[in-house]
């Protein structure tokens, strides 16, 4: 089940403040969806994300599926029950991922014949397959099987992907059967409008409960990818939730909204902590330089995070340097915090008709 | 200031109930420390710590003047404000870890000569030198500059190192300045009873605020280590907290209470996490092992932890496979709230002269 409902649009730009009612609550968009790979989102427990106010994150088909299964997942009570989390779950459908990191890619129209990155084992997945291993994941929203075409790539190869994606998508909706779960179409096209259109429409007939923009933010030029949300703002029904898919950059995260989008979800705010590297309403910095040794100061003084109000730049470089987990955690717990936070924040300007004047304030002050 | 009162010893053993009063609040004994090394129990924070009812931490002299430095500490407020602790902290003395970590030692009576685990920088240490960095890191407790003899080693070198130790006392002591901040002598003198003797002798002329057992659990049989706490019971003064150093296996902590000792502290429950176990009731558990892939109870079903009351085994054993920090901050977590559950049941059967009754219970089930 998925009900979206449009609260109000800005007056001076496309952003959109909605509802989104899934099984596990309700979600005011726009949203950020910080991303548990692994039935975890690395460092933080569930607790740390109820208080950090995610209301939905994102978990990867692909990677539970090799690992630890998802039978076992399932009879657990599904993810939510594996993981201990009661709010909002998406689960990706595992194509990126097929695309992106496994070996020895076959592709039909059938399905992907791919060898596993952890033991090299040899797997087949097909939309059905895929539909069937979401079920039992169980997320809040599952994704439809797609091919994600590369970046570069010839017009060919991605009208391919396109027509396979929408194939795909048929069979997906087909052999989907949760009645709790909602099931959301993917559109490719690379940066080809035409194509862009053309999956968004086969998509679109199909009447899904909200729709991802797949294939951004693979390597294209920044221009490209806001023409192609310029693009999809137009064709795609206003009245579903649209989830522009592993994007997560602030400045993105704005442009995005400005252009209509609802959902986000990116990796970046974890593996940037991973990096020793933290955001800040000036933009982004690296704790572990040697300028911070002695900074007594919070991470970001404008954040208002448990971190920042707790922990020093000075104590989190040492515990980078000494090679302790809890940077780590102090840095993703901030990370992720201030994307959610940044997110507030668009959907308050919105509902006072403020967008763009937040907009230019934060990208003024933020350094990319 | 340490003000330490015996409130009652059980009936039956030479167990004691004690309130341990220090600069930054007041501890009920026997007590478990968990050990911060680098400013930091690993993985947890100070409100995971708080939640699970540490009164004391330990931190560790000698990694913290080598990184990040002691001038760096005491300027962000001491220890107590660099990692934002609010109760107790004990600092070790650094003389085992010179001992045990760094490399081209030279002792002299002066001091020792030692390079730097980390960058083999050369650096001395002297018993005055010592006083100064545990003063800057301003924790509750100091512990005297020692020198710990290996095991096994001759009787004249176990000798020769109980004599420096008492050199080394006399200078602490009259170094060490700070009004808030008690100091320990450490007892040497190896697994020679009379050697121990004397090295109790020599300290406690010098009236400490407390006293620390050095130099056990260090490869000795476990014998030697029960009849050395023996011994250390009948010489020691009565009002005064006695600390077995580096000691923290379950059952050593029951053996160590049933002998008189007051404070424990060990690196286990932190270094057992990072290897995949647990404490249970029952014994430890490898929950890294497949056994557990299919079990959804918690890690101990005989624990209120919060870990025990949300995660399962299967899902922390996916954790540990899939190679997530989580891991390390679930298992942490439930066995540092392991061994302060345990001192709190051995203090709460103390209170009621049953504490023979309780060690023979929990060694009953204990498998170790």
């Amino acid at each position: 089940m998925l009900q979206y409902e449009l609260i109000k649009k800005d007056r001076d730009c496309s952003a959109r403040l909605g509802n989104l009612k899934i099984s596990h609550g309700i979600i005011e968009s726009p949203i950020f969806m910080p991303v548990g790979t692994q039935a975890t989102v690395k460092t933080l427990t569930s607790e740390d994300l109820y208080e950090i106010g995610a209301g939905i994150i994102l978990s990867n088909t692909y990677h539970l599926y090799l690992r630890p299964g998802s039978e076992l997942i399932e009879k657990s009570g599904g993810l939510h029950g594996f993981m201990n989390w009661k709010r909002g779950i998406l689960t990706d459908s595992g194509g990126f991922q097929v695309f992106s990191l496994s070996k020895l890619r076959q592709i039909t129209d059938e399905g992907v014949y791919f060898n596993s990155h952890i033991d090299g084992s040899r797997h087949f997945l097909t939309p059905e397959k895929v539909m069937e291993i979401e079920q039992q994941l169980g997320a809040d929203i599952a994704m439809c099987f797609d091919e994600c075409s590369p970046y570069p790539c010839s017009y060919e190869e991605a009208e391919k992907a396109v027509e396979r994606t929408t194939l795909w998508a048929h069979r997906c909706k087909k052999t989907h059967k949760r009645a709790d779960q909602a099931l959301f179409g993917i559109v490719q096209g690379n940066v080809f409008p035409n194509l862009r259109q053309k999956s968004a429409g086969d998509l679109t007939a199909l009447d899904f409960d909200g729709y991802g923009i797949g294939g951004l933010s693979v390597g294209e030029p920044k221009a490209d990818m806001y023409s192609m949300l310029d693009l999809m703002n137009t064709v795609l029904p206003w009245d579903k939730p649209r989830y522009l898919m592993g994007v997560g950059a602030p400045e993105d995260l704005l442009e995005g909204v400005k252009r209509g989008v609802d959902m986000f979800d990116c990796v970046l705010p974890t593996r940037l902590a991973r990096h020793g590297s933290a955001y800040t309403h000036r933009g982004r910095i690296t704790v572990r330089n040697a300028v911070y040794a002695e900074d007594f100061e919070p991470i970001d003084d404008a954040c208002d995070c448990w971190v920042c109000r707790n922990y020093s730049r000075a104590y989190i470089r040492h515990l980078i340097k000494a090679g302790e987990m809890l940077a780590h955690r102090l840095l993703s717990y901030h990370n992720v915090y201030f994307l959610l936070n940044l997110m507030e924040e668009a959907r308050a300007a919105i509902k006072e008709d403020r967008f763009l004047e937040y907009y230019h304030e934060f990208m003024q002050k933020y350094q990319f």
